[in-house]
């Protein structure tokens, strides 16, 4: 994969913007020629390129490519080509879409990512769609739309207000008693406390019921519904968990499915890949299939 | 009202903070005291004050202020004396309060604030009271969670789309025919929607429909619920019109509603007083009362 590198010799952003505007035109497009460009660019490397190709044919570079890219490996090319925030946000966007809608990855970003990084990921949102995330959110918009929204505290544990933490375990009982999985207060609970807040409550919630909330929420395995919110429990609580999981099965399927393990790569590469890799290897008792290896070294390159 | 001017001495902050430090102390508060320091010193120098005053005594100064000031008057050193983001935050955290809890003033700082103002505010939230925002909001959550938490797209006409709005005129006149007020679609529409295209969606409404929005929306005059929602949709399409009538209401009421006027001096003084002055003299047919005006040249001195 050293091809994967920066060549010692680096053309000029014009000229780049210029290789990259003939690999669009024409019938067909070269989709290696967009590759090995940019591919072999750092990111501010790539920014440059993104920002000369805007002043010299008044477009955004990631429109040319969403219009001229499809495969999974060429989806991939626009991954690495963004920086975490706009990636997100293209992530969204693309999760918003009919043929590529997937209200799981709207519910990974909202729930994985710093309080911070999610208000960022919707400020990019606004200049690269010139709308706001949460009016393209289709389906589930009672749990998805406050999840994006939330600016949640980040106080740590020892902030945690235990008090309110039993109040709300029970809460959360009374309502999965009464099979009122959607209810507001189980809302309200999920998508605005702080996650170590609700991490007590949940932990809270076991002790004192004997049961794990998420067990609880597997009366239907089939609803819909409740899959999203079991796994947006998880990937606020334990999200290497939740990731390994992506992966394993990304992994597991017949012919690999390359984008989610791309897409997992790329957003998680700088902040838990490697706990996320242990318990991979850990749990599936094998090494990481080569495919993966590979994807991560492309990363780490990049 | 010169003598709220900043004075040719200043003393250094350190002298400052040990002054207030001594009005807190001993039985009774000397507010005088903290009046003559933090209403002649400008934004920069009460900032300073601050930071000394949490260095030498381990405590934010606005908690203590906070603790020991009560009446109107002295509320309103406390909003002068803090930034608007924090101002904001502050008035919000009030709000939430069983005495001093206002579902109005929370709409008004969601509604008539740009995007980024409400993120910020949000985000003092955080650092001031060790929480999110929109854990403490308690009434009408259905409404007012989703107005504190957007980050609307800030476009202009330009980018409206029309087809957009006829569409989603109809949506409203059939929920407001059934009586569906409080319906996913309505919130939908009035909190994610930019103010542009909001307001393209209610000219439609009134021209395909031949009556305002708010009016359809009268039906029931004491539902508060409807109250609100009718302050929300001017607060995001004429701000002005409804500070208006805060202040007149404000003035008119016997004994005047000091901390009303306050707090919309003080949090318009640099965005639109003027235009909702002019607005209130020519209703009103009289000119301010002279208390109004002195707010405003405290507001503008300091």
């Amino acid at each position: 994969m050293a091809t994967l590198q920066v060549p010692a010799y680096v053309p000029a952003p014009s000229e780049d913007a210029e290789q990259l505007r003939h690999a669009f035109e024409g019938w067909g497009t070269n989709e290696q020629l967009i590759i090995d460009i940019l591919a072999h660019r750092n990111a501010a490397q790539r920014n440059l390129i993104r920002k000369t190709y805007h002043e010299a044919y008044g477009k955004d570079l990631l429109r040319s490519l969403d219009e001229e890219l499809t495969s999974d490996f060429e989806r991939a090319v626009v991954l690495f080509t963004l920086d975490p925030v706009e990636r997100d946000a293209h992530l969204v966007n693309q999760s918003t879409k009919r043929f590529t809608s997937s209200n799981w990855v709207i519910m990974e970003i909202a729930c994985t990512r710093s309080s911070l990084q999610l208000f960022n990921v919707r400020k990019a949102y606004h200049a690269l769609y010139n709308k706001s995330l949460e009016e393209d959110v289709g389906d589930y918009r009672k749990l998805l739309v406050p999840l994006v929204s939330a600016f949640r505290y980040e106080g740590d544990e020892q902030e945690v207000n235990m008090s309110l933490a039993k109040a709300e375990a029970k809460i959360l009982r009374d309502k999965i008693s009464d099979k009122e999985y959607s209810d507001e207060e189980v809302i309200r609970i999920v998508t605005t406390r702080s996650k170590a807040q609700l991490n007590a409550t949940l932990n809270h919630y076991n002790t004192a019921f004997g049961n794990f909330f998420n067990k609880d929420l597997k009366a239907d395995a089939d609803d819909e519904f409740l899959k999203l919110l079991r796994a947006a429990i998880k990937c606020l609580t334990v999200p290497e968990k939740y990731f390994e999981k992506v992966l394993r099965q990304a992994i597991n399927k017949v012919g690999t499915d390359e984008w989610a393990l791309t897409r997992v790569v790329t957003t998680r590469a700088e902040v838990d890949m490697v706990r996320i890799k242990e318990r991979t290897v850990r749990l599936s008792r094998k090494q990481l299939p080569e495919i993966l290896l590979e994807t991560m070294r492309k990363c780490f390159l990049l």
